[in-house]
Order: structure tokens, then sequence, then C-alpha cells
């Protein structure tokens, strides 16, 4: 039985999407872009066998591998993708699926892109759908409907915009620049490693109880426009102000929600105001995204990094930092996990 | 020469105005409701001097009193208040005003509230204006010009509405319930005492770049008046709902204005969710509201009072609280400053 090993990337949007329309389609409301992010990777292993009565997902916790329970909604997605993927390739075999984070799990980064994008990689290869794998497009719209659909922006390196649509075939993702079109730096300030208590899930379905939600739409599309120039012009400046407006246009959004979500603690608003300070009295070019959680991805050029993440780690409210540039998409690799 | 000695409580928005309609008349755009605090008062003493030469206002700071600079944004605002009263009374002599703080100054609580009610009222009775120091409408619309509309709401004790309009008359302050009407407590967590990077008057100017301000004032038209009946019916859980639906409903244009007013520190945040906590998981009615600056405001009733200011004096972040009832409004004192 062939073992298939297939590697992916976690990403930082820049401009985020929340919402959705079409709830099983998982097509995101709006234009979305992001960064892959080098240390935020998931290796997924995969096996087919028909000597196996049921599928098994084990997803590493601390030194050993556990079963991923069907009755979470990580897990009901997940054991989905494997019977979608499945149906294509008309088999019947079952498979045996071990996976795991490159980086501190319990981090408090959304593992969603990188895991559902291996995943679904892995199960493309597996059920000999290779042709879907290697043309992008189909892949990336494959990976959308494994239910975290910022999990599409991975299967490119570098530069990547998921678009929405009005139907399946509209909505797929594109590369703006690879991976080495420009030194990017991702550097993620650890604030808090806890449970959230709104899930994105909960999240995308409450958007349109904010009487703000209508108006981030509208206010967004030059924004939109605005980051794809600035990735492709290189220019900080430009990406890293529309990036942390944003920030604030998604958690304003949040906060609105009925009932509302709070996603920011204490070490949020330090990082943020230590980013904005650096910025404002050293001319030190950094920017701050802020997803679905506490924790803080300061955005800066290479040049600058070692500088802002020394002084990241100063800030008695960040606990580690985790250090990024723009990376490879989902691939194949051939070291095994089992 | 009389001299006149006047106490006026600074106070806390539940739903808090942001944006003016005709600059100098100082009309709020919407109109916003009050609570006035016990602890938070200014005395101000004033005598008419015709040999003095010019105004003369000082300020306590520490331990001595030290004149109130005229190139002051707050400075100007006070000269021209004397000026305009002044000519009401045809009469050309000179004041010599003192005006002290009961509360710990550059705790970062506004102080304009208090201040400007107790100069206007002061300067009100010391220039023969007695009958509209009375009759509160008119006194309302006095203490408005000054350049603090929020001060307009302290006059009233208790529970104040301030009223927009389309002129000078019509944008006045009513009283909702007196000092007695509802056992409301205020309890201030003061979180920082640095002075704010973007002044009030600086947020006031930039509403309109916000692209979420126009749908502010027409969401929280319904806050205002569930917030009234709120305090009418001394229902804390609709108060404290609408109160801090509001307070963030005002943050989102602050952060969304151009250039960004952040006015949370991780101190806000860390209130803030313990407040939150605090009700969700010990039914404890606590609620927060956050003028343009980083401290909270806990609103209770008088029965949790005790309980919730321990709570949040073992907060780390929390520097010290200020207990506050709802008080008299503005009123003359006997005891004068000099």
């Amino acid at each position: 039985m062939k073992k298939i090993t297939v590697k992916s990337p976690a990403n930082i949007a820049f401009i985020k999407y929340w919402g959705q329309t079409k709830l099983n389609l998982y097509i995101p409301r709006n234009n979305n872009i992001s960064m892959t992010l080098s240390n935020c990777q998931t290796i997924t292993t995969i096996v087919r066998d028909p000597k196996l009565k049921e599928d098994i997902i084990e997803i590493q916790k601390g030194d050993k591998y556990s079963p991923l329970l069907k009755d979470t909604h990580k897990g009901k997605n997940a054991y989905d993708q494997i019977n979608r993927i499945r149906k294509m390739s008309k088999s019947k075999d079952k498979v045996h699926i071990r996976s795991k984070n490159s980086f501190p799990s319990d981090a408090g980064i959304a593992s969603s892109a990188s895991g559902f994008s291996a995943l679904t990689g892995a199960l493309l290869l597996a059920f000999d759908q290779k042709k879907i794998f290697d043309d992008k497009k189909e892949f990336s719209k494959e990976v959308r409907l494994c239910g975290s659909a910022s999990a599409a922006r991975s299967i490119y390196g570098g530069f990547v915009e998921l678009k929405t649509g009005n139907s399946h075939d509209e909505s797929y993702a594109i590369q703006i620049g690879d991976e080495k079109h420009w030194d990017l730096v991702d550097i993620v300030a650890i604030v808090s490693q806890e449970k959230k208590k709104t899930s994105t899930s909960q999240g995308h379905a409450a958007v349109d109880s904010s009487p703000y939600y209508k108006m981030r739409l509208i206010e967004m599309q030059p924004r939109i426009k605005t980051t794809r120039e600035a990735i492709r012009k290189k220019n900080i400046r430009k990406l890293g102000a529309a990036t942390e407006e944003d920030t604030i246009s998604l958690h304003i959004v949040m906060m609105t929600s009925k009932p509302p979500a709070y996603y920011w603690e204490p070490g949020t608003i330090a990082v943020m105001k230590s980013v904005i300070d650096c910025r404002e009295q050293e001319g030190l070019q950094s920017y701050f995204s802020i997803d679905a959680g506490a924790n803080v991805h300061v955005i800066c050029e290479k040049k600058d990094a070692k500088e802002i993440e020394k002084k990241l780690k100063k800030i008695p409210l960040v606990k580690s930092t985790i250090y990024n540039e723009p990376c490879e998409g989902t691939h194949e690799i051939t070291k095994h996990l089992f």
C-alpha cells in the first residue's frame, strides 16, 4: 500500500474574508488576499487500505497521535472531505491518515488553512486525482469545499487571492506573486494560547447580525485593489495601511455581531500599540494583522525583521514569536509520518 | 468683592455623542444620555474685580494653583466663555477664578464636563445672570457653548439627556430621573493616566472620515430610546447592553477615522473581559462603558458594587478605582477656594 505525504502552509490574510454566500459551498462573501507562512506547516501522510473497516484520521497532540473525533466541527468536515474525494475515484477503500503541525500546536494560530489544504492534497493524490492536484485552480476549489475556504489560499506559494463568485466554478484561488516575489516577513506575536470563545464558523454565521457588515463589503472594495497592487509593486506602506484597516474593519463586524465576539486580549492591544509606536517614532515599517483570535501577525520587510522581532519579544504580554517568510504552497514530499 | 463658589459633577454617558453639527455652536450630532458622578467634582470660586487688568483662571495642579494658559484648547474655550457671559451683563469687570477637582487629577477622567459646567455656573452668578442659572434649560444651552457639550449634562442631577437639534434653541439638556431615582453605581477602573494621543476635539472633527459614522447615527436611534426607557424602569440589563453597544459603536468610528484613534490600552481589554466574564459566569450585572480614553467605567447596581469593585481591584492592569453614585448637578456652595 503506497504511502503519500503532502506538506502545506498556513497563511495570513492581508484582506480577510468573513461571511459566506451559499453556505454549503463555502464561497467567501469577498475576495481575500494572503501570504503563505514558512514556519506554520502541516504534514499529512495518507494510505489507502482496502482492509480497513473505517477511515482513521490521527492528529498529533503533544508526543503522540490521537484520533480526530467525528463529532467535532473540524472532524465532521475532514471525514466529509474523505467521502467527497473518494467518490470521485469510485473507490470504496478506507484510508488511514496522520497529520502533524510543524509549528507549536495550541499556539492559537489558525491551523485550519494548513490542515485542510494538506488533507485535501493528500486525498486527491491517494484517490488518483493527480490531474486535479496539478491544476491549481481546480485544486483550490476542492479545498474550498472542505469547510475552511481560507485553506484554498494555501495551495499556491507566496501571495494568493481567493475570489468570491456566484457559483462553485467562479470561486477559486489565483497567485499574485510566488514565494520569491517579495522578501516580506510575518512575525506572529503569541499573546494567548487559550481556545477562543467564539469559533470562526460561529462568527461567519453571525455576520448579518452586525449593522456594519454591509458597509464593510462596500468600503473594502478599493482596499482589495490597493492590496493587490501593493503586493505587485512591493509597497510595504500601502500594503500595511490596507492590512491594518482590514483588520479593524473585520473586528468591528465581530464586535457588533449579536452576540458580540471580542477576540482581542490585553496583549493584542499591547502589540498593536507597539507596532504603531515603532513605526511613528522610529520609522520602522511594521503593520499589524489579527485573525479571529487574540494573536497578532506583524508584517514587515526582511531587512527590518530582526529588529522588530527583538522589540516584540520585549513586550511583557508577548509569550513567544514565530518568524515566517513566504513559502511554497501545498506539495508532495517523500518523508512519511508512518 | 463678593465671592461665589459653584460645585459641579462630571458625568458618564451611556449614550455617547461624537461629532457636531454647526461646529461653533457645539450641537451634538445625536441625543446623548448620562449620569452624574458623585466622586468626580469640580469646585470653582469666582470674584469680579474692577481693579484687575486681566482675567485670571487658576487651576489646581498638585498642591498649588497654576494659571490656565490661554493658548491651550481648554484655555481658549474658558477665556472665551468669560467674555461671552460678561457681555450679557454689559460689564467690563475682570474676574479672578480658581478651580479644583475633588477627584484625582491626571487620572485620565474627562474633567471637561465638571470643569466647564462649574465655570459657566460661576460666571452666570458672578455676572448677575441668576435667572439663567436657575432656568436649567437655558443654563444647559450656555454650558454647551463653552466647547464641551457633554458639560451641559452636568447641570442636572442624576440621569440627563442632551438633545441634538437644528439650532441653538433646540439643543439643551433635560432630566430623565434625579439623583435619588435609581441606586446605580459607576466604578471607574483607572488603567492609564497618560495623556491621550488624539484629543476629544480632534476626534469630533474627524468623524466624517469614518466609513462607519453614518451607520452609527442610524443604528443608535433605537438604542437611545431603549436607554431612556431602561433608566425610567430601572432595568440594568437593558441599560447595560445598550451602554456596551454604544461604547463599541463609538470606538468603531474612532478606529476607522483617518487617521485612526486607538484609545484602548491592554488594561481596557482586561477590564472589558473581566466585566463580561463576571456577568456570564457569576451572574453579576456589570457593564462597561469607555469614553474617548483608556479607562473603563463599570456600571452596576449598588447592591453588587462592593463585590464588583473588589474584583476590579484584583486585575493586575487596574491601577485604582473611583466609586460614584448619581449626585446633584451644578449648584452653589458657601465654602470658597480663596
